[in-house]
């Protein structure tokens, strides 16, 4: 089996949207897979300080232009969501379920939620709306709106964040690659030449 | 005459190092010329908060590694300095007496004391180091010692932190391009295609 590219990322995070459309191309010219970690970066900032980019000053302002100018330097449609940052938690438990027990369907079920969001600017804190984009990953729908209210799920999301404070994750995108860490989805380039020649 | 790319930066920016062994044979690349603009970092913090990325919890340690691995990726050396950040007053009150009186030699002497920090591990807030970077950039060395105590260089620092306000810049490297902002070493990519292929 291959190794992997470990990709935590939170559902709310523009530049994980950008990334999740990119890794798998990059995984596969490393002859690596991706490991999805979805995350509750909310967890993170309360634990080292930070919050949303788009709260922050001259940044917010920046960073609203620089989301949509990144995604048409990668050929991907962004259309900053409404409201925004999004409570991510039923989306992420969705994700868990799908890793555990469809790990298959994974990556097409992160898609989804991501272009529900930023694409199609649909609410991921809304049931119906995870229903269907379970539904188009292949993923039974009803199975992953009970997923909320499922201890296993639950308790799958907890150790998902102890996991991202473990591999001392402070933002999203974050991948852990052979145990090198690596922030934003503009270190793509790194850790494509890493998967593809090795450290450097 | 061409258009150029406005590069804001701060002399004990690592990430302004980077970007400025880089930046000419981009603006090469689109028809543009340089306009380096030296900056302090700290009246920016100081105005919209924010400080040192290695004072940060957990992005303190990963810059560290990032810095280095960063500059590798891009084939530069880099040795983090041991004093940092550094006050760069005088280097930047220097660079804006050569900016005003010797231009054409200007990108060298950015260079030469980001090499002399970033490479050599040099104090840069010394009047040797400065001098011995400015001969090395064919500037009079006692000319750019002199500009520290100049009102016209003093002025013109004072000037400089004014616009990049003006810019709305938040960190370094920031670079200004028809009018578009773009932050950080890994946003070239994004200003070279913009120089070269127009905007996106």
């Amino acid at each position: 089996m291959s190794k992997s590219i470990d990709f935590f990322f939170d559902f709310t995070s523009p530049y994980s949207y950008i990334a999740a459309e990119r890794i798998e191309a990059i995984a596969e010219k490393g002859g690596r897979t991706v490991n999805y970690c979805p995350t509750l970066l909310g967890f993170i900032f309360k634990e080292i300080g930070g919050g949303p980019l788009t709260a922050m000053p001259r940044k917010g302002e920046y960073s609203l232009n620089d989301f949509s100018r990144t995604a048409r330097f990668y050929d991907l449609e962004l259309n900053f969501p409404k409201a925004f940052p999004a409570n991510t938690v039923m989306a992420a438990r969705a994700a868990l379920m799908v890793k555990a027990l469809q790990p298959e369907l994974l990556g097409r079920f992160v898609r989804e939620v991501f272009r529900a969001y930023f694409v199609s600017g649909q609410d991921i804190t809304q049931a119906s709306v995870i229903g269907v984009c379970a539904s188009a990953a292949g993923v039974d729908a009803n199975a992953a709106l009970q997923a909320n209210d499922d201890p296993r799920w639950k308790d799958a999301l907890k150790a998902a964040v102890q996991q991202s404070h473990e591999v001392k994750m402070f933002g999203a995108p974050y991948f852990v690659v052979d145990g090198e860490a690596f922030w934003g989805n503009d270190r793509l380039d790194q850790v494509e030449r890493w998967v593809k020649d090795g450290p450097f």
